[in-house]
C-alpha cells in the first residue's frame, strides 16, 4: 500500500484523519455541554468506521437517508439509526420491516399515504415502528405546513396498531435557525396541547450547527458535514479551510497557456455543486487560483491573479465546494494523516441510492 | 427480475433500448454516408454492451476518457481505443503500456512533459504508441494554441523511438464548429507543410453532430451523448424528447403543499449539471412542471404552472439535464423497451476515476 500521498494515482480523495477527530470532538464536547444529543448524518463520509467512531465518542446513533445507506450500516454493527425520509412502496416497505428487526429504527412521515404504508408493513410486528412527523421549518422541502397538520399525522400514527408517534423531524433552512425553531415550536406546542407531546424532536444541518443549543426543544441534532467540513461549510464560519478534512488529490495534466491549469479531476470528481459559491473548488497553497470549469475528467483553472503558477505533472489538493457527493462519487478514499497514507477504506454506503 | 417498470425500486435509470438503437442507427448511417469514421465516447453509457453495439453498426473503435474506462472495455473484448487524454505519472503509464500490449491504442498530449512520459514508458516496446497533438479549437480546455505549437510537439513525437506521430484531436466548443474548423485546418496546413501530415484528425461533440461532416479534413468523429440524448441535446436541437433513450425513474415522495411536490431523485440521481439550463430536467408527461431544486436525496418540483398536479406515491419518468453524469451515479441501469424491463446491467465503467 502507498505510504506516501505522492505514491497515489490521481484523481483520489485523502481524508486527514486528525481532522476528522478534531471535528468530530469539537462537536461532540459542544453537544455534551449543551444536553443535546448528536445523531450525525452519515451521507458525508458513508464509512462505517467513522460511523462506529462518533458513536464511541458519544452520538446515540446515526442517520442515513437512504434505506440502502441503513442496511449497510446494520450490517457493519452501527445499531441505532434515524431514517428521516418518506419509505414508499411495497419492496422498501418490506426491507424496512428487516431491517426494524435488527436495529433500534425510527422513520418520518409527512402524508396519511406515507402512514397508511407503515401502517400495513408494521401491522403485526413484535414491536411497533417509532414514526416522526416531518415539518417544513422553511426550508420548502417536505414537511407539514401547519401545527394541524402535524397533529392531525401524529393522531394517524398514534391510532395505528403497528406505530408509535415518536416526535418530530424538521431539517432548517441553512442561515434561518431562528424562524425555524419559532415554526417548529408551535408544531411541537399544539401536540402538547392535544396530548400527544413529542419525545423526540430532530433537528439538524452543519451549516448552523453552532447554533444547535438554541433550539431548546430539540432532543436531538443530526449534523452531517461536520466531520469532512467544505469550502462551502467554511463559507458560513462552521470552521476554518484548516479543518476540511476531505480534499481531492489531483494532477496538472496541461498548462496550455499561462494563466490555464487543467486538472484531471472534474465533475466526477468534484461534482458541479456550486451552493452559492464563485468556482469549483479551492486549489490548497494557491489561493488566488480559480477553477473556473469543469467538464466530466477536467477541471479548468484561471491563473491569472495567482502569482505562483503550479507546473504541468505537478500535484494539488482540492477542497470541494460539497463534500458529501465527493465521497459517493469514489470507490475508496485514503486515510492520511499530514501526508502519509495509513489505510485505504471502501466507501461502503456509496451508491446506495434506494 | 421484474418484468415490468412499476416492478423496480426506484430511484432507477431506464434506459430505452429501442430509442438507443434508433440513435446509433441514425448516427452511423449519417456518418457513412458522409464517410466519417465514428470512433464512439462511451463515457455516456459505460457499458460494454453498447460499446460492443456500437462498433457492429460500424464504428470502427471506441473512445475513453480515462485509462480505467479503457481497461474495462478492453477486458470486454473491444480492440480499438483512442484515449484522448493527457496520461501522467509513473503507475498511470505502466497501465498504458500494459493496455497498449491488448489493443490497438492512440493517446493524446498537449505537451513535451506528456510525451516525454510516453516515451519513457514505450522506449523499448515492441509495437510504438500512436500519439495525436490535443488542439484547443476555442474551448479553452487543453490543446496547443497555435499552429507553431502543434508543429513542435508533432516533431517531438516523431523524435522519439517509442512513439509514432499519428495526427491531430480537438474537442471544439457546442455551437461553435466553424471557427473550430479553421483553427484546426490551420494546425493540420501547418503540420502538412512541415512534411508530418496528420493521419488521423479526431474531432467530436454530440451538440454539432449534424454539422460533423463540414469539418472535411476530419478523418474521425467522437460523439457521445447522441447514444441517450437529453434535455441539454434537445435544447441544442440534435434531437427531439422522444429520441432521449436515458431517464431516471423516481417516486413522488412528498406533496406538502397544493403546488409541490418532492421526489426520491436529488443530486445523487440527476446531478447538479445545469449546462445553462432553468430547472434540473424535465418531468415526462408533466411538461409545465420545474424542478426547482436537488439535495442529495431530493428533488422539488414547482408545480404551480402544471395543470395536472402528480399524486403521492405516482411514478414519474426524468429527462435528466446531462446523461453523461448520471451514468456514472449508478451501479446498475434497466434496459427497457416501452414499460417492459428487458435486463438490468452492470454500469462496468461507473466510477472509473483514473
Amino acid at each position: 500500500m502507498p505510504a506516501h500521498i505522492d505514491q497515489l494515482e490521481t484523481p483520489t480523495v485523502l481524508i486527514d484523519v486528525d481532522r476528522v477527530e478534531a471535528n468530530l470532538t469539537r462537536t461532540q464536547t459542544y453537544a455534551d455541554a449543551h444536553g443535546l444529543k448528536l445523531r450525525p448524518h452519515i451521507k458525508t463520509h458513508k464509512l462505517p468506521r467513522f460511523a462506529h467512531r462518533q458513536v464511541e465518542l458519544g452520538a446515540i446513533g446515526i442517520t442515513c437517508q437512504k434505506l440502502g445507506e441503513a442496511e449497510v450500516m446494520a450490517d457493519a454493527g452501527i445499531e441505532d439509526i434515524l431514517l428521516p425520509y418518506n419509505i414508499m412502496g411495497a419492496e422498501k416497505l418490506h426491507r424496512l420491516r428487516r431491517l426494524a428487526d435488527r436495529v433500534t429504527l425510527a422513520v418520518t412521515a409527512d402524508s396519511l399515504a406515507t402512514i397508511e404504508g407503515y401502517a400495513r408493513a408494521f401491522a403485526n410486528a413484535t414491536a411497533p415502528l417509532r414514526v416522526l412527523v416531518e415539518c417544513d421549518t422553511g426550508m420548502g422541502r417536505c414537511g407539514v405546513q401547519t401545527p394541524d397538520e402535524a397533529l392531525a399525522l401524529a393522531q394517524a400514527i398514534d391510532a395505528s396498531p403497528g406505530l408509535v408517534f415518536e416526535g418530530l423531524m424538521t431539517y432548517p433552512p441553512a442561515g434561518a435557525p431562528a424562524a425555524a425553531r419559532a415554526v417548529l415550536a408551535a408544531m411541537a406546542g399544539a401536540l402538547r396541547d392535544a396530548g400527544l407531546p413529542p419525545t423526540m424532536i430532530s433537528t439538524g444541518g452543519t451549516p448552523d450547527l453552532w447554533a444547535a443549543h438554541e433550539t431548546r426543544i430539540a432532543t436531538e441534532y443530526r449534523p452531517g458535514t461536520y466531520i469532512y467540513l467544505d469550502r462551502y461549510q467554511v463559507a458560513k464560519g462552521v470552521g476554518t479551510l484548516d479543518d476540511c478534512a476531505l480534499t481531492v488529490l489531483t494532477t496538472v495534466v496541461s498548462r496550455p497557456t499561462p494563466d490555464r491549469a487543467v486538472i484531471d479531476a472534474g465533475s466526477k470528481a468534484l461534482t458541479s455543486d456550486l451552493l452559492g459559491l464563485s468556482g469549483h473548488g479551492l486549489v490548497m497553497g494557491y489561493p488566488d487560483a480559480v477553477i473556473t470549469g469543469l467538464s466530466e475528467e477536467h477541471g479548468t483553472i484561471d491563473l491569472s491573479a495567482s502569482e505562483r503558477k503550479p507546473a504541468i505533472g505537478e500535484r494539488l489538493r482540492i477542497v470541494p465546494n460539497h463534500a458529501c457527493p465527493v465521497s459517493n462519487l469514489f470507490d475508496r478514499v485514503h486515510l492520511v494523516s499530514g501526508e502519509h497514507v495509513s489505510a485505504t477504506e471502501t466507501v461502503a454506503a456509496r451508491g446506495r441510492v434506494d
